[in-house]
């Protein structure tokens, strides 16, 4: 069941890549515009975003000509914020590669952040067919995507400001990823909803789907930032913590930790001197407080959430690839 | 007359500015995101390029309600590219404030950019009236904007490699700006044109109107930026030439120079360590070979060009208003 779901993302996938290289031609003029804009797109990445678009829309009565425009502009609005976030983050490397400010400059990762977002809505508005999905639903959808990403916007400056705070709320930390992660995962859902033709109800029940498996997805995000094996992660173990990040495991450890245990965390968080021992130590010692199987836990809570929006809908093969989909965010290992 | 119109533009901007503020509430959370995205727009500016949306509009028969979400968004759209091109080109200073990567700081300018660009389609599709404009047109609307944002991408990203080429074409320098200034007052004019009815060959003449005034106004820029008054400017004169930027002045100039006076532009273009009399000196230089002066003939060549554009339209006191507006771009003082 589960590999004959990857064989369908990976499908999907294809399909997704072939069009974005369409729209973003790596041969066009200025080069260094295009093939910075390429560059992650081209690393990897699983088009999980995409794949909920084109389900949820086939799901409810859509062609898969009708979804792809906007899936592929998920994804291209998905690379947008990775671009840009890692400027922010001053992260180095993405995907096994350098990130794209790291092998050009940060010029260029801004302007290629910046076309990538004006490509979502010209793919939408160029390469959905009208005869098939009326102009008003493409307009809901272009107006989704656009609320998704002023609140990933918001997300993304409260993430950085957390950065500052000593103490962090898991209120304000589940606040922080709607935006940042669950927004974009909840409008995937809702504008495949909305190609394949479904009522307002059905549209929220998508919405919840994909927000609670974004949810999902975003904290066993932060649990491989601190447990995957860094071949598989292709990115330095622990680098959330060198950052400062406030992942619900950081939150959730702090809460937990005695006096001194905490300002051994804090000692480390945030320290961009810390030395791969220390950042090491501290990842024991949140362990030891609970944090990593607390998250896991929440994690879980919240696929079954998921899950569960989906339970009025119709049983068919797209619902299982879905509910498939759901566990697949929680089990896998990078 | 001129006196009158300006009078027209500031009561349009008023109205702009009032639906900005509603939009881009700097009350709303994160504040230090809404505030940054509200500060150079609170600045200044002329609000020109909505101008030219709500007169295009009102030209063909819209009314200005329907006009006012798009000449908003334009000038959302405007500011979004300010505020990322102030980071590209180390610029400190924009209408007379710190750009907003030096009063806060990069991140912070990064992700403000992105929100005024998402706020642009969301402005769009949530307060478009569809019941007075038709949704394929409001589509056709976005698509035309995006075209022009990817424009925008390659003219910036041009505009940046042009500082480290020897030599730079006046046909390469056009292409340029078409995209970096041009495009935004094409797709202004454009846009109200649709918004407000126009057919497909009239929304073409207005276009033109729009990309022939938009070069003027981008060399009358650069002619400014060289002769005004700094106070009036509100930034340092001959930043340009500080920067290496390749004007239409600077690559006349570089024509006509003999092999020493070459060398003495090349020595301070790009100079960050120019001094205030050695750029003093170099302005002198290029004025004295013609540069200033056919610049100006030719931003004289375009406003005409402009003008005959719109030749063919009935005459109107909304006519009259752009053929104004042509004529104010050419006489500015700043």
């Amino acid at each position: 069941m589960r590999s004959d779901l990857s064989t369908k993302i990976a499908k999907s996938a294809e399909k997704v890549n072939c069009f974005i290289e369409q729209v973003v031609d790596s041969e066009s003029e200025p080069k260094v515009l295009y093939r910075a804009s390429r560059h992650i797109i081209d690393a990897g990445g699983k088009r999980l975003r995409p794949f909920l678009v084109l389900k949820t829309c086939k799901m409810m009565g859509g062609r898969e000509e009708d979804g792809l425009p906007t899936a592929s502009a998920l994804e291209m609005l998905h690379t947008f914020t990775l671009l840009h976030d890692d400027i922010m983050d001053q992260d180095e490397k993405r995907r096994g590669v350098p990130s794209v400010h790291t092998k050009w400059s940060i010029p260029v990762a801004i302007v290629a952040g910046d076309l990538l977002f004006a490509k979502v809505y010209e793919a939408i508005t160029k390469h959905t067919d009208t005869k098939h999905v009326k102009p008003k639903r493409i307009l809901q959808v272009i107006q989704e995507i656009s609320e998704a990403t002023i609140l990933l916007c918001e997300g993304q400056t409260k993430d950085m400001m957390f950065e500052d705070m000593e103490t962090v709320s898991e209120a304000e930390y589940f606040k922080m990823i709607e935006g940042k992660t669950a927004a974009l995962f909840e409008t995937s859902a809702r504008c495949g909803g909305l190609l394949g033709g479904a009522t307002k109800s059905q549209v929220k029940r998508l919405g919840e789907f994909g927000r609670y498996a974004g949810i999902a997805f975003q904290v066993i995000d932060d649990v491989l930032a601190l447990t995957a094996d860094e071949k598989v992660l292709r990115k330095p173990v622990g680098n959330d913590i060198r950052e400062g990040k406030r992942t619900l495991i950081v939150v959730r450890a702090l809460e937990r930790a005695s006096k001194i245990q905490r300002q051994q965390i804090l000692g480390t968080l945030g320290n961009n001197d810390a030395s791969r021992e220390q950042i090491r130590e501290t990842i024991k010692l949140i362990d030891s407080l609970g944090a990593i199987k607390y998250a896991k836990k929440l994690a879980e809570k919240y696929i079954k959430k998921a899950k569960k929006a989906l339970a009025k809908f119709p049983d068919s093969e797209d619902k299982e690839d879905l509910i498939n989909l759901a566990d697949l965010i929680f089990a896998r290992q990078h």
